[in-house]
């Protein structure tokens, strides 16, 4: 019997990717850029069992079973076992695969990219698998390839028809720009999400604003955000930030049927880090949203209290709420400036709005975890209850 | 002492006016296509008295008596005095001139559309003049010179510098298309409406794909348009009349920083039309959206009531505005099938969402009005109060 556990971290793309020109191998219309997430607060976790005792692959998911008959799932199993060791004895037999995420699946993070380069990553340990295997996490989720490295990662989308320059390296570590922090602002939202892999897909099929922002503007917005970020240059980054966060965004609407991911207190936190940035005369926060309400903002610890305080200010937490309503790294206090208070004045929002905010960093890329405890399978190679 | 009392229409484009090449002389980027909609519901009415005995000239509007320093207003008085008969006596005469809405300001719709037309339609008579006098009212507000004509009408954007040629042209006349119905419905918002001249002018400094855009894509949708209005052609003119409003407000999302006119109950209304026109199989109405949340429904004669009902069900009036909920020509009736009615139960919303509906046609261009009853001044030349 072999057994692996490994840990891997979201990201959260700051040049989006939207689009595939290939939907089977997951290979996108231009390449993207991100920062990983700190594996304290927002992570994946696999534990996988290979034995020549099991009688057939088994794959659990928070809790549950799942069908391994899904085709990505089989695709990155298949991918990482052309790469195995060809000597590597354990080849041949079943696995149980168990996996948790760290973080509610329901509030649209990502979760599908941390997965599948948990999964993947911890595969590779099984298999005694070297090199870059993000291309084979790209197969299951195409942002997860960007969850194989630490720090901030760039997708290039390659040329080839293969896929295979199509993977994730490395543009600066995580102890490169060590000031810089992650508030996840995860909003209240009744609707029912949008599937992202058939709206990218509409959007390739209908929007022509899309095709021309791949083509003509991202490639030079990602040489732009590369240098930015290289010379911690935060008002660029920043702007770069939001612009393409708005673009994707743009595109989604220029797609038909349209979809939408912002709603409405998507939008006032929009205008509330553009009225702040303003009242600062000096560009502290950025925000990025994926395909779901919740926002992302990018700023320089300095600043993180004092923001903290005014969010605190413009979404009241329901009561109920109050005592988790944040999470993560501890939260630093301040008092608010009476000039910055009555700026917000017509930004406050009823209680609720929010449904918490996470505060973390810039962070490492997948580990392995050697410790017997960390395992999710009991002795018996079955998942821990 | 002369006399002029006119009403002009309100226009609602098909094809979207956003950016200028010109700020001052008021010059479109890009060619863009309305429909004139019926005197009947919403109008702007002018009366103009010009007298020798008048000491200076006067401005009211819905009874406020405003500025003359205007820069558009006094753009527009030049311009048209440019024109005037080489004999009319009155040229230099001071002016009252009166104005009101027929339809509330405050309800986002564009009113300074028809309020310009109307002020240089009636100061047209006043001077004599002849010809097409749109471009003056362009100069008042772009969109205006839209409303000089009825039916389908087309604002070239023109080539010359001068803006000379910046006009409108009638596409097709008010009765071409007898079965087009119009549904006006007044989105709730408490939000302080972006101006949409600055969001505009922001539009064209910072989005890329805006420019992209008025460049690539008006130019050939406009020419479809214009075919599908001459072929009555539902399905396109529909299917182009969604896709321009999206990509109107996808340009606005790709502003820096962004403009948004949609919110919530927007966004609501948009996935009802697809919903319903995907569950009819069959293009049965468009949406359109101005600079505001407000929608613009197009639609066919024989599809109303179900229509009607459908809004009705999904947006429930609040039980105070109910006798007021519709307004303009009368509302026809029919039961909802059941199987809509299923489908339709994700949309329902709360109460109070919509305002109130307006049920409108196309109609003719500006009207002269004859009758002393009509004049908006009493005897002596000041307004009635």
């Amino acid at each position: 019997m072999k057994i692996a556990t490994c840990k891997a971290p979201v990201n959260i793309a700051v040049i989006k990717y939207w689009g595939k020109r290939d939907e089977n191998l997951i290979l996108p219309i231009n390449d993207s850029i991100s920062a990983t997430l700190s594996l304290d607060h927002m992570c994946a976790k696999t534990t996988i069992v290979s034995s020549p005792d099991l009688t057939e692959t088994r794959f659990w998911l928070n809790g549950e079973l799942q069908s391994t008959g899904n085709k990505r799932f089989q695709k990155c199993l298949e991918e990482i076992k052309k790469r195995a060791k060809p000597d590597v004895e354990c080849l041949n037999w079943h696995l149980n695969i168990v996996s948790e995420n760290n973080f509610p699946t329901a509030a649209g993070l990502a979760s599908s990219a941390a997965g599948y380069a948990c999964l993947v990553y911890t595969l590779a340990q099984i298999y005694e698998v070297d090199g870059n295997i993000s291309s084979v996490g790209r197969m299951g989720s195409g942002s997860a390839c960007r969850s194989f490295f630490g720090g901030w990662v760039r997708w290039l989308k390659g040329e080839k028809n293969d896929g295979s320059d199509s993977l994730a390296i490395q543009v600066a570590p995580e102890n490169h720009w060590p000031e810089m922090r992650v508030l996840v602002l995860v909003v209240s939202d009744h609707k029912k999400a949008y599937s992202s892999t058939s709206g990218m897909k509409t959007s390739v099929e209908t929007s022509e604003l899309l095709k021309y922002r791949a083509e003509n503007i991202v490639p030079r917005r990602v040489e732009e955000m590369v240098q930015a970020i290289q010379n911690k240059d935060f008002p660029t980054f920043a702007k770069l930030t939001m612009q393409d966060s708005n673009q994707f965004h743009s595109s989604c609407l220029d797609t038909y049927p349209p979809c939408f991911y912002l709603n409405d207190t998507s939008r006032v936190i929009i205008e509330l880090i553009h009225a702040y940035n303003e009242f600062r005369e000096e560009t502290k926060v950025a925000y990025t949203f994926d395909a779901g309400p919740n926002a992302c903002l990018y700023l320089l610890e300095k600043d993180v209290a004092e923001v903290i305080e005014m969010i605190n200010y413009v979404f009241p937490s329901e009561p109920i709420a109050m005592s988790s309503y944040f999470k993560g790294k501890a939260v630093p206090y301040t008092t608010i400036d009476e000039k910055l208070m009555y700026m917000l004045i017509n930004f406050r929002q009823p209680e609720g709005k929010l449904k918490y905010i996470i505060y973390t960093e810039v962070g490492s890329g997948p580990l392995v975890l050697k410790e017997a405890e960390d395992h999710l399978v009991a002795e018996n190679g079955e998942p821990k209850i």
